[in-house]
């Protein structure tokens, strides 16, 4: 059974891990940690501050907040703890203290917990390098009407993606309306659908001669976060010092 | 067997309408009309100017170009032909000229000739009426990548029938971009997306409370709209005098 | 502010919808009936007998079990209670009287409460009628793994939806295999995808000469079934007597 | 300019290469082969028998008939001609000829020459690797109305891919219906919808823990078995004596 601290348990990825784990014999949360420590019931005894805690655990997960970064990997270097970061927001040089910092603790890090959103990053990697030639590529996303950024941050992830498999420069073009041009061949189109309580779409599509391919990952839930973290969390428990990602974990490296 | 006169028949959709005819005992072309009349060896004789034109017809298709219209509806006037009037880019005023000419002779006018666009014409109106209240719409559409013009006519087209059949006065929105702002409730997005030699697809999202209607259109082909005309011609071959359009045609008035 | 007596209260549906209006000012559960009323903790009372109840309401709302139907239908007309029975599985026989009790209270039926399954009912209606001529249909449904029963009786229900707009006698084709045969005109595919966790979709696809439409319904949660329930609820609360249905609702009759 | 011999020219996938390479000037078919030399007015000469062929060449193609395999790669041999091999039904045994035949000459050999589908096969084997665990894998495809074998051969590739991908052995199932039994983990579910003019569509599903990847591939006319077959002639033409595949040209090796 692997005993897992749980930072930012009373924020809203971490009251879903501890609903999608509730029933797993193989896990159990000892610990959480949160600047809100009342805010929830919870089975396990949360702590404001990191140093009250006290609790034996295998692994921490961080799903908390950027703000807390300095105190989270104290923490875990303190107590030797290996760490999944699935913080976001975090700066380039929070990314560059976990890397030093792996060389003392096995960290697992990702900006994106989702284990399909992941194989579809590497699907379009593949996908990009075998048809960049003399294919068009597009992507779509959807999401619910209350979310204020255009695109999304998985959407631009992927975009990103794209444009490293791709040997030519390539433009991200948000939106056509009017334009009395042709598409150019390097282009990178992103669409942000807008409407009801759509919890995550991402359509890569490849439109070359007389074919297309679709590659397209929906989300039904933020359960996949959960899963992810928690995969990513038995990966790391016993793995030796250094710097995990998910395509690491798909690979069995 | 229907006796028609095409109009524009060496254009791109006149020579569509030749090829899928060729092999229906249905109907007949008996004649063309073309301002290059020697372009395509065709199996009937073509003329530059329709006052040559001597065949004898049950209805005239004209699929040529907004500058021959006045040509056009005099000779179908002339000769009291039942016209299915095909061609895009009339004015408001040719519009005008057509419901004035349908006084005299039976005059069949669509701005798509495609029998399953109106079929989606008609199936968005009732969707809209009904869930407009609490589903958010969005219009994604997708074509080729040498199309010039976004969002398509098509596009446009759907939009505009939503926004008939919806209560609230709405906005269209051609793509959205790291604006920090909540979707309005009757914002109908718009997306186009261009890429490979697509044809052409017309989706309409209807996104709600946990539910997603997703209405879609795809074209194969040109050839739907040579069906369409085909169609057209023989339900106005034997009508009264009037305009009729597909929503007529659908509902069999 | 309409006041529900919420029956099977302490079934998947009960508590569904007891979490979907938590927070909604302009409805309150007032009472609930249930088999076994001590399951959850409810903020209003439960009773295992219909006859204790004796709380003041405008609707009652049954997503109980066809075998307590007598019971529910007995309470309904004593109160004469506007009544929204949303319960599946009902005989012949059950519809019936349903039928006549209309004639004393306003009841409210549909065998699926969704909105949006509803609309697509309405919309493959006329969809139908329009193309069953030149156009083949198919209906592909997608469920979790765990389903047992296959195709999904919304699927049955859409397929007998397009059987009764046909002119020509359909039949309905589960699975083709090997077979060394055409697609006979009249048949109606009926696919069935199951896998993971997936809620609902069913997709009606209409494939003609070189056009294709697709309607699709997705659920994202059983959240659309509440909600229905409860647009049902405030929907007869204050209708005469007489037999409701999502098609009446919907067209605001 | 790259020379080719054209076996099967008077087919159909044959008259759609002549057209699709008609305006390449990087490519000429310098000759045909085909049992009925008369059927179509070609551009270049056709012969009955390879042995009247002495046209020189770079490469020769063949999409005639499995029952010509002796004759074709016997003229192949023969003028030590690199061969595209395209046809289909070949038996285990000439498949081992196509083996022991590369040692003198150079021999591109693929059942599907579309570009398309072939990355679909190696990015659902990378997909099956990384999700068998805990997704349910599906395949749905869609072809017109007049395809009287189902499923199609393209489909049954993908599942014998996803198949040599997966550490457990897994069933292919065609259809449910009415089955009280719960999905098998190791099915690959096979649905085979029919109708239209559809040229053929290809779904991978794999569904998950509330999230599902979908891997599409959309034909829109034969154009794609001749681009395939092209880019395989000029990737041999001056490649060492060995066999080739799709996997070999999208890598490049």
């Amino acid at each position: 059974m692997l005993k897992i601290i749980l930072s930012g348990c009373n924020g809203t990825m971490g009251q879903v891990i501890k609903q999608f784990t509730k029933d797993d014999d193989s896990i159990k949360i000892v610990a959480g940690l949160d600047k809100f420590p009342e805010k929830y019931n919870n089975n396990f005894p949360v702590y404001e501050n990191p140093r009250q805690c006290k609790e034996e655990a295998d692994v921490i997960i961080d799903f908390s907040h950027y703000s807390a970064f300095r105190e989270i990997i104290t923490f875990a270097k303190q107590h030797k703890l290996p760490l999944v970061m699935a913080t976001t927001g975090l700066s380039d040089k929070n990314e560059k203290q976990l890397q030093l910092l792996s060389k003392e603790i096995p960290i697992f890090r990702s900006a994106n917990m989702s284990l399909g959103v992941n194989v579809v990053l590497d699907l379009i990697y593949r996908a990009t390098k075998s048809l960049e030639d003399s294919f068009d590529i597009e992507i779509i996303e959807a999401h619910h009407n209350k979310k204020v950024d255009a695109p999304s941050g998985t959407a631009l992830m992927l975009a990103h993606e794209i444009k490293s498999a791709k040997n030519e420069t390539s433009h991200f073009i948000y939106g056509r309306h009017g334009k009395q041009e042709r598409r150019n061949k390097n282009d990178i189109g992103i669409h942000a659908i807008r409407g009801g309580t759509i919890v995550g779409e991402h359509t890569i599509v490849y439109a070359g001669l007389d074919e297309i391919i679709e590659i397209k990952h929906t989300a039904l839930s933020k359960n996949i976060f959960a899963a992810g973290a928690i995969k990513a969390a038995k990966y790391i428990a016993d793995k030796e010092n250094g710097l995990y990602d998910m395509k690491k974990l798909l690979n069995n490296e």
